[in-house]
C-alpha cells in the first residue's frame, strides 16, 4: 500500500546517461535562442547550465531542488482500479505537480506536488479563449525487476519547450522538469500498474492563465502534470484499426503549427474523428495536398512496410517537414530498425495513390500507427474515396509491427537494459 | 450607482424585429441538422420552436425562463474605471452568466447569473488539453437616449452554434442565449460606459469540461459569459495601424476551421503577432497560397477601397470560402455600402500582387480592418517582402472607412433607430 512518509523522504538521484554539458552562465541565460535553433531539429537536446542556477534565474527555469511535496491525507487516497478495466485517461492518481510562472514575480515559482485537485482559473484566462496550451504524453513502466522507468522523457521535454516557444509561453530546463516528474511518479508509485499490459501515463501540460481578453502573449502560465494508469489505448493489443482517409479535411499545413503538440492541433479534429466513427471507422488518416499525401493517423505517426520493385522490403514514414508531430515513438522505431539493418528505411512523402497501387499489386505488407499512448497500432483497412483498402498487416506470421512493439516493450519493462529507459531512482 | 434589487425584479421583454418562425415540434428536435445546413451560409438564421420547450427539451437548449440571478454582495461591487483609461479586456463587471451542459444529466442545465468568480476545472478538462473551446465577441452600447443596445447579437449566436457543431460541443437556441445576455447586461448596466467612445464588450464562451484525457467529444460543457467595459481596441479612433504580411506563416487552410471562432485559430497566431511587434508592426496581415492572397488582419476582416481601370471606385473584401471568419461587422459593412449604391462592392480574392500594383499606380485609396472589437480600423502601411507599402487611407478628406464607422456608431449609439440595434428592455 501507499507509504507516503518513506517516499517523501527519499532523495532522487537522476541517472540519465546523456550528460548535461557545461556551458557558461552567459550562455545559459541565452537559452531561448538555443531553443530557437533546436526547433530546426525538433528533438535536438537543449543545453542548460543546471549546476549554476540561483534565485535570480527564475526567468530561465524552475529547479527541482526547490520542489516541495504536500501529501494527500491517507484517508483520502483513492482506490486503484483493476488493470483489466482501465479506460484511457479516466482515472487519475492521488497527486499532481504544479509550477506557476508569473513574469511580474520574476518568472518561474517553486514546484509543488500536491493532492490532485481542480484548477481554478480566471474566466478570461487565455487558455479558455485562445487555446494558449500545449501538452506532452509520456509513460512510466513497472519493470520486471520492480524498478520504474519513464521512456525517453528528455525528448518529450525538448519537444515541450519547442511547443512553448511557438505559443509565447515560458520555456524551462527540461531536465529539471524530468526530475520533478520522477518525484511525482515516486510519490504515486503504487499507481504504476503491476502488469506488462499497462503503464502509468504522464500528462505534463502548460497553459496560459493571464486573466485578460485580447490575443496576446500570456505573461502568466501554469505548468502542471497529472497521471493516470492506462491499459491499451485501443481495445486489445493486436486489435487492428480501420481508418477514414477523407481529403476534404486537413489537419496541418505549411506555415502552421502541425509539428508542435499544441491543444489547437487536436480540438478541430474531433468533428472529423466523429465522422470516421459514424462511418464505422476508428481513426482518421489525415491527408495533405492535391496528391493526398498521408501525414498522421488520429494522434499517431504512420508507418508503411512494403516490397519495392526490386523485391526489397522498405519501411517508410512521412518526413518531418512541419506537417506532422515529431513523435518520440516514431524516432525510436526508426532508430531501432536502423540497428536491425534488415530492410531499407525511408523518410519521404507517401501518397494515397502509392498505397492503392502497392495494395493492388500485393506489395503492401503492413501499415501501423505509432505513439506514446498506443506504442504501435496495426492498421487493417482504409476507407478512401468510397472504397475500402484492406491492409494485410496482421495476416503475416511475423509482422514487423509486432516485433517493433515487443522490442520497445522489452526496453520499457526492463527486460533489456537500455539508455532510453532508466530507473527513476 | 448600482441598484441591484430594482434591476433584479425587472421583466425583460425581448424585442428583436425579426420574428421566430413557428416550426413543428419534430422539426425543433432536428435542430442540429438545420444548423448543419446553416453552416453553408454561416450567418443564416436558425429556427427554433421557442414557445414549446418543456423539461424534456434540455438536450436541445436551455431556456431564459429558467434563469436565476444571484447578485453580488453590494459591499463587494467593484469600482468602475475611468473610460479614458480603459485597456481592452482587463477589467470585468460584477457578474457573469453560467450554463452547464451534462449529457448524462439530460443536457443543458438552468442558466444562472452569479457574482464574477473563478472557474474551477478538472485538470484533465478537454479545454485545457485539446482546445475544445470557442467564443464570440459582442458589444452593448449606451445610446444617446439612455437605452442600452447590443449590436446584432442574433448573428453572433448563429455563428457560435456553427462553431459548437464543428467542435462537437452542444448547440442551443441562440435567442434564448441573447435573452440571458440581455439580462446579464441589465444586471451590470451601470458598467455600460456613459460615453460614445466606449462600450461594454460581451464575451460568451463555450468550453468542453469533461475531465478525461483522449481526443474525443466532450459530453460536458460550460457556456459562460463575462463582460468588460472597453474603449478603442487600438490606441485612438483614427490611429491607423501598420501590418506585417509574411507569406511564411499561414492562419487557416482549406479543410480546416478558419471560418469558425475557435480558440484554436488564435493561440498559434501569437508567435507571428510577436514577430510583427518585434519588427515594429502592429498586426499581422495573413496571406494564403502561392499567389499571396490577403485573408484577414490580426483578428479582423479586411477591406480594400480602390479605383479600377475604368475609373470606378470599388470596395473589395475576401470571400467566405472557409479561410476567413464570417464577421458580423464585415457583413454589416457590405450591407450598408450596398444601400449607399455609390461604388461597386466585390467579394473576391485579392492578392498582394494586386495591392502592390494598385499602390504603385496611385489607385489604392484605402485599406481597413473590421471587427467587433475595433469596429473599423484604418491601415497605414504593410511590410511585405522587405518593402514598406504605404496606404493613403487616412490622407483623404472624407475616407469611406470613417463614414462607415460613423454610420455603424450612429446605429450602435441609437442616433438612428435600426433593427440591428434594439434596446435590451
Amino acid at each position: 500500500m501507499f507509504n507516503s512518509t518513506k517516499q517523501c523522504s527519499c532523495k532522487l538521484i537522476f541517472q540519465f546517461q546523456h550528460k548535461l554539458k557545461q556551458a557558461s552562465r552567459h550562455a545559459t541565460r541565452a537559452c531561448s535562442l538555443k531553443v530557437k535553433r533546436a526547433m530546426n531539429d525538433p528533438l535536438e537536446e537543449r543545453k542548460y547550465d543546471t549546476d549554476q542556477y540561483d534565485e535570480t534565474d527564475s526567468e530561465i527555469t524552475f529547479r527541482f531542488k526547490d520542489l516541495t511535496t504536500k501529501l494527500c491525507d491517507p484517508d483520502h487516497l483513492r482506490s486503484k482500479p483493476d488493470v483489466a478495466d482501465l479506460k484511457f485517461g479516466h482515472i487519475f492518481t492521488d497527486h499532481m505537480l504544479k509550477i506557476l510562472y508569473h513574469k511580474k514575480l520574476g518568472g518561474w515559482q517553486k514546484p509543488v506536488i500536491i493532492p490532485f485537485e481542480n484548477i481554478s482559473l480566471h474566466p478570461a484566462a487565455k487558455v479558455l479563449h485562445y487555446a494558449v496550451e500545449l501538452f506532452e504524453g509520456m509513460k512510466a513502466y513497472r519493470g520486471v525487476d520492480g524498478k520504474i522507468r519513464i521512456f525517453r522523457p528528455d525528448m518529450n521535454m525538448i519537444r515541450m519547450n519547442g511547443s512553448a516557444l511557438s505559443s509565447g509561453l515560458p520555456t524551462f530546463d527540461g531536465m529539471e522538469m524530468v526530475k520533478c516528474l520522477n518525484r511525482l511518479v515516486e510519490v504515486d508509485q503504487e499507481w504504476v500498474p503491476h502488469s506488462e499490459a499497462s503503464s502509468l501515463y504522464l500528462r505534463p501540460t502548460l497553459i496560459g492563465i493571464d486573466g485578460t481578453l485580447g490575443v496576446q502573449q500570456s505573461d502568466s502560465a501554469l505548468l502542471f502534470a497529472i497521471m493516470c494508469p492506462v491499459g491499451s489505448y485501443f481495445n486489445g493489443n493486436d486489435d487492428s484499426i480501420s481508418l477514414l482517409a477523407d481529403p476534404s479535411y486537413t489537419r496541418a499545413w505549411p506555415g502552421g503549427c502541425g509539428d508542435k503538440k499544441l491543444g489547437s492541433n487536436y480540438g478541430p479534429t474531433i468533428r472529423v474523428q466523429n465522422k470516421a466513427i459514424e462511418k464505422g471507422r476508428q481513426q482518421v488518416l489525415w491527408l495533405y495536398g492535391p496528391d493526398h499525401q498521408i501525414t498522421e493517423v488520429g494522434t499517431m505517426n504512420i508507418f508503411v512496410f512494403y516490397q519495392n520493385e526490386f523485391g526489397d522490403k522498405v519501411l517508410v514514414t512521412p518526413p518531418l517537414t512541419g506537417l506532422i508531430l515529431p513523435g518520440v515513438t516514431r524516432q525510436s522505431i526508426l532508430q531501432l530498425c536502423e540497428q536491425w539493418k534488415e530492410f531499407r528505411i525511408e523518410q519521404r512523402t507517401v501518397t494515397m495513390g502509392e498505397i492503392v497501387k502497392l495494395q493492388k499489386s500485393d506489395k503492401l505488407l503492413e501499415m501501423f500507427g505509432s505513439g506514446t499512448a498506443c506504442i504501435v497500432s496495426p492498421i487493417s483497412s482504409i476507407e478512401y474515396q468510397d472504397e475500402i483498402i484492406n491492409i494485410p498487416t496482421i495476416q503475416h506470421p511475423n509482422p514487423i509491427f509486432r516485433r517493433i512493439r515487443e522490442e520497445l516493450q522489452a526496453i520499457q519493462y526492463g527486460h533489456i537494459e537500455h539508455p532510453w529507459a532508466q530507473p527513476i531512482d
